[in-house]
């Protein structure tokens, strides 16, 4: 076998055999396939795509280039979420102890945040004490009391994947369905679960910025799990507007603490629900309606709260925080208001430059290397649809000393359009799609 | 300036600007930008294609890459010709000193022979004592005295298209029309020539298998030459049969003589007085139709063949060769028929194979470092359209003790259809499409 004649295949529109796709990802981790080979071949794959079998081979190839996480060690049923990211994302937050009230095991691993979007690792360390690098033993242990548990991911995932991701990234070889999908699905199919529920994200603050892409990039990959029978649901949603309203690390974990006691903003809050149901329905434990009721009762009678509690003691952190988050969290006392200078209707938010703003303030890093301010971040005010007067505050910003106010505000200027018109339901939908495997 | 935002451009259709491809391609040479991002690049190009004056820049920059050939010490006008490469291809040979009769300058810089197709330079040095390595001054002086000079090329001549091709060569990005053309290009505006004229092969022997791809490489050549000012004359020509009767070195040398003294194969005599006649009227000197009767003229009254005595008698060579080709030419005697084994016509010949079973034979190198044989080769006997009968002669292998006698005869056999029709009288003409510069 010889790359060249690989890439040849593949440039010409034809299909690549899971040998040869296994040979160009083995042979670039082991360097006897050189990177410039790759990224050609990876250029071909942007412009012919490629079928659903060949993403499954490249997914598992990918996956199998490192470790898989054993999660026998905890009783009942694994469901995993994921989301492949947006701006005030913090379901992970709420969604956990929500379904884990219902008997799910929710043992995620997480990242840190990266440009315009948050991570759920660094949200969480903004809980005095809590602590996301666990032993395996700490992390079974907490899953199989509490029901709840994230660590910081560690390991040797998918480290094809990691090194792919990276020359792609210099290669204008990042945005393609194919690439995507398995990069995701090569780290999720290395987690041994019952079942996956993924959240697609679409609208400006998400990387797919159209919904025909997101749903595509939906069906590939739940494609790909059914190939691995493993269970799976996506749903497609919207994140053409910040979810929520909270921005920033303890921001976002005031905002999950207010969505489990019921005070939470509509849309997180019905997203939660809605993900929570899917993983239920998936894992067999109850339908989706039944699911829906006993997740939303389950919100009323502070049960899920209660699990919080627990799940934040289990990890070190002040549990304190469940009954008096805004005490207990660092949450920047300085405030600047953006206002609005016009009046009309909410009828556009480029919401990665939201999350940009966010990021200036020092709630994320533009770098890996930077470190990032838990107390600063964004309350949004006026969302999509909102009438508004010139004058009305549209969002509150959290500030430090070494927040770059002056950058954050042009961002949110240029982020906001006030029009004479309210924008269209479609942009204010919460779920576009639902794809279950198998199906 | 970034390689990643330059790749994105042209991935997405956009066109490249001359700084960014200056940017990319010295980048590449001075070892700042890395192979792996110049391959992705070269893919998108395959393709996006480029534009004519994306095609330009690249030529430009890959020729400034290197040295140019200064002509000056040459006196006279200097036409240059490139053929891009076929199958018993000795142009050269007759065309430098019927040219040279009738008042042009001819100094060639030629190269060895790869692969299917044979090099100048290696059926040069068949004729005993032929020198092709010689020095600056006397290759200015031997076109001034004689009119025909060939060396092989030497000297640092766009050592960027060295460096891309060979990135080429192994990452499916070599068929590609701006790639090629700026290729051969960069080297043909490397010498400071008067004019230029390209013979583009065009068939089963030669890179470009079907006519239109090799008409718009033409043309593609010559706007890049028009935008560098340079006059130019392409011709579209058949490269669906072997070009004359013979392939290999000293057979090959034997058929350029013979053709100076008028007993030439047909296509091949045609093909010199047309080639040449192109370049004279490039020149100035006369117009196409004068040039033509000149140059008819000048092979029966042996001015071409005195040229070709005193070339060959300049370089070193046995004079006695223009003579005598076939005592002074090392050229096997032991020779094995390949006949047909059915009557019919010849209806299509796969030229490709049968260079490469010259090549077998030991007429050619399979790769770089291989010796040639310069007494073995084929003489083709039946060419398109002939009308044969079982046990006819089709072809006669001259052959040595290293030959694969075995697998040229099964190239020939895979290579030669006979059917009850004769082929369409387009696949027997000889010139296809001439494109001329500045019009």
């Amino acid at each position: 076998m010889r790359p060249v004649d690989i890439i040849y295949k593949k440039r010409n529109g034809e299909i690549n055999t899971k040998e040869e796709i296994e040979f160009m990802i083995n042979g670039y981790v082991n360097g006897q396939v050189p990177d410039y080979q790759i990224s050609a071949w990876l250029m071909a794959i942007f412009f012919n795509g490629m079928t659903k079998e060949e993403r499954y081979h490249l997914t598992m190839v990918m996956r199998d280039s490192g470790d898989t996480i054993d999660l026998s060690g905890i009783k009942g049923i694994k469901i995993d979420k994921h989301s492949t990211g947006g701006v005030g994302d913090k379901t992970t937050l709420a969604v956990g102890p929500l379904v884990a009230s219902a008997g799910l095991k929710v043992s995620k691993l997480s990242g840190r945040g990266l440009g315009h979007t948050g991570g759920t690792i660094d949200k969480l360390e903004s809980i005095p004490g809590f602590k996301t690098a666990i032993s395996k033993d700490e992390f079974f242990k907490i899953a199989n009391e509490v029901g709840m548990v994230v660590a910081g991911q560690t390991g040797n995932i998918a480290p094809a994947d990691k090194k792919i991701y990276a020359l792609r990234d210099v290669t204008a070889t990042v945005d393609e369905i194919s690439l995507i999908s398995a990069s995701i699905m090569s780290k999720k199919l290395a987690v041994q679960s019952d079942g996956i529920v993924l959240d697609v994200k679409t609208g400006s603050g998400a990387f797919m910025k159209n919904i025909p892409d997101a749903v595509e990039l939906a069906k590939s990959m739940v494609e790909i799990a059914e190939l691995n029978n493993r269970k799976i649901i996506a749903l497609v949603t919207n994140m053409d507007q910040p979810l929520g309203d909270n921005i920033g690390n303890s921001l976002e974990v005031l905002e999950a603490i207010e969505t489990l006691k019921g005070k939470g903003p509509k849309d997180f809050t019905d997203l939660c629900v809605e993900l929570g149901a899917n993983m239920l329905d998936l894992s067999g434990l109850y339908t989706y309606e039944e699911a829906k009721e006993i997740l939303n009762k389950n919100i009323e009678n502070g049960k899920a709260l209660d699990i919080m509690k627990m799940w934040i003691k289990a990890q070190g952190g002040d549990e304190r925080v469940v009954d008096n988050p805004e005490e207990i969290l660092p949450i920047s006392e300085k405030i600047v208001e953006f206002k609005a200078e016009k009046d009309g209707f909410v009828s556009h938010i480029d919401t990665e430059k939201v999350g940009i703003a966010s990021m200036v303030l020092g709630a994320g890093r533009k770098r890996k290397e930077d470190e990032i301010d838990f107390s600063v971040g964004i309350k949004v005010l006026k969302k999509l649809g909102a009438k508004i007067s010139k004058g009305d505050t549209i969002a509150k910003l959290y500030i430090s000393e070494k927040s770059n106010v002056e950058e954050a505000i042009e961002l949110l200027k240029e982020a906001y359009e006030i029009s004479k018109n309210p924008p269209k339901e479609e942009k204010m939908k919460l779920i576009y799609e639902k794809i279950v495997g198998g199906k």
